[in-house]
């Protein structure tokens, strides 16, 4: 094990979050900034090596002792040619060699990976995966993203879009996706599309303990449903039967796909606990082949926030430590 | 590149294929034997060593130019242990120690693969996917099988049943499928399921020109019915659309998945060309997320019935070939 720390940075549309990482994941330091990607990718490049910099001396850690930094992006990347292509919802961003002008500087070795992948390799290194050979993660929060961990190593597929698990088709003539298209996993499983789900229910007349609240202009969320649907109203706990129904969909075709040692379920909606993996369950034994199922584990996540940003120092532990 | 030669030998239902073929794939002799797998696995195992013997003598290769052999099996298998489970369509043949039986009593360093991974590796390596990463095939003859090759590699997964593609759910409410569960990529996607649909569509009172000869008690195949479709029959033309659009389906789910450079498909199926090919692309172009698509093109497979004994061969060169 090297004595070397890592930073990872876990770049979003709000905030920059970044920690200096030990070699056995221990969080030495992190902080969260604003990312203010409206300033432009000057202003964001400066925001990421100033976010290093500022963790590395929370840390108290020479500049000697960093083994390198782990970048995680939301949006589509060259992940080889270390470049951000349309980075998601950070505008005026488009096309930044982030690796290069990181790596020129901080001097340090940088690594740029999906935003979703190093969360997964996060929870496959140290978390709810940690003793599996093969991981699947689906994020379950404003979207559905995906993170696919083989034998070790994230897959990035031919062009670095592997793993966009929330655009699986399950129902061919289904709802309409974020992404234009219809019938996505995304369209049925994300917390968005549940409150989507939920106001349709209201407009369609089902009586609900919320509809008095949601007809008088107030804003309904993910988590309001939820307590509804703890307190045994009907619709709430309906569409959480079926948003589990359909994950449990997908998570057969990923188990028929890909016989991972271990599905994990991350963000926000985790948080409906029971109320979302029974359906899940339930699907998976009525659906999947016996052998597929009978040796992969579907659990939620271990490591809530910090699974962005561990990741992406894993990664780069990953690729730069050397003597691990 | 080894001067030495590789056994493939492909083990079916009916008959067992085997070659010896060179590192760079050429088939120097091949033959294929009756199963005779009711007459339990001993004599199985003297029919696969019989016909690694005959072709190497066919070929005229002395033993000590002998690579190895690979078994391409259909069924359940544990890969590492190097035993067969549950073979599927071999009565009388669970559990065989089919790495260790055959090594025993050949001499050569022996590999077992999944036969629907073995056409994959071979598609990969001297196919349609040859110049490719990364690919995945979908075998569309009695059933719907699966290869996943990554990196070069095929994809085992967990349990060494990954790549059952098949039994994608893609209609959660859907067919049943030999399977015993509903709505699995196969019980559209098959031969047999484009029969069974056929003769569902006569008997709903559909019309077709084939009605005649299936209501006076005529078998109908699957060729019958593209060659209806290729006369301009409207429910024959309507089945292969349709299959088409499921198929497309479950490649779209896979390049989401996998982001593989390529998607092969094989079997029977194929001989209806761009009447499964149109449909297929359309569901494609219209579903599929345009990073993901543009990169992967979908084919027909190049090596036809030679794949499974040309894949086993070369899965054994990429395990034992030592100066490639």
């Amino acid at each position: 094990m090297t004595d070397k720390c890592f930073v990872g940075v876990d770049l979003g549309g709000t905030n920059i979050k970044a920690g200096c990482i030990t070699a056995d994941a221990e969080i030495l330091s992190k902080i969260s900034v604003p990312t203010e990607g409206e300033r432009g990718q000057e202003h964001v490049i400066g925001r990421i090596c100033g976010a290093v910099d500022s963790v590395l001396e929370g840390a108290g850690r020479p500049r000697d002792l960093v083994g390198g930094v782990g970048i995680g992006f939301p949006g589509t990347l060259d992940i080889k040619a270390g470049v951000v292509r349309y980075p998601a919802n950070i505008p005026g961003c488009r096309n930044i060699p982030v690796v290069q002008r990181v790596r020129e500087r901080t001097g340090f070795p940088v690594l740029l990976e999906n935003d979703a992948n190093a969360a997964a390799y996060a929870e496959y290194w140290v978390g709810a995966a940690r003793d599996a050979g093969s991981m699947v993660m689906l994020t379950l929060g404003t979207g559905v993203g995906g993170g696919i961990v083989i034998d070790g190593k994230v897959l990035h597929g031919n062009t670095d879009c592997a793993g966009e698990l929330g655009h699986m088709i399950i129902e061919v003539n289904g709802r309409k996706c974020g992404c234009g298209k219809w019938g996505c996993l995304e369209a049925y499983a994300s917390a968005t599309s549940l409150v989507k789900r939920f106001a349709e229910a209201v407009q369609a007349g089902h009586l609900t303990v919320l509809a008095d609240h949601f007809k008088t202009g107030g804003k309904v969320s993910a988590r309001d449903i939820y307590e509804a649907a703890i307190g045994g109203d009907e619709v709430s706990c309906r569409l959480f039967r079926e948003t589990g129904s359909y994950l449990g969909m997908g998570i057969v075709n990923i188990m028929h796909t890909l016989n991972p040692a271990r599905i994990v379920l991350s963000g926000g909606m985790i948080a409906a606990g029971d109320l979302l993996m029974r359906p899940i369950r339930e699907m998976v034994e009525a659906r999947a082949l016996s052998d597929a199922q009978r040796n992969c584990e579907v659990i939620f996540a271990a490591l809530g926030e910090d699974a962005g940003l561990l990741g992406a120092a894993g990664c780069a532990l990953a690729e730069f430590g050397t003597s691990r």
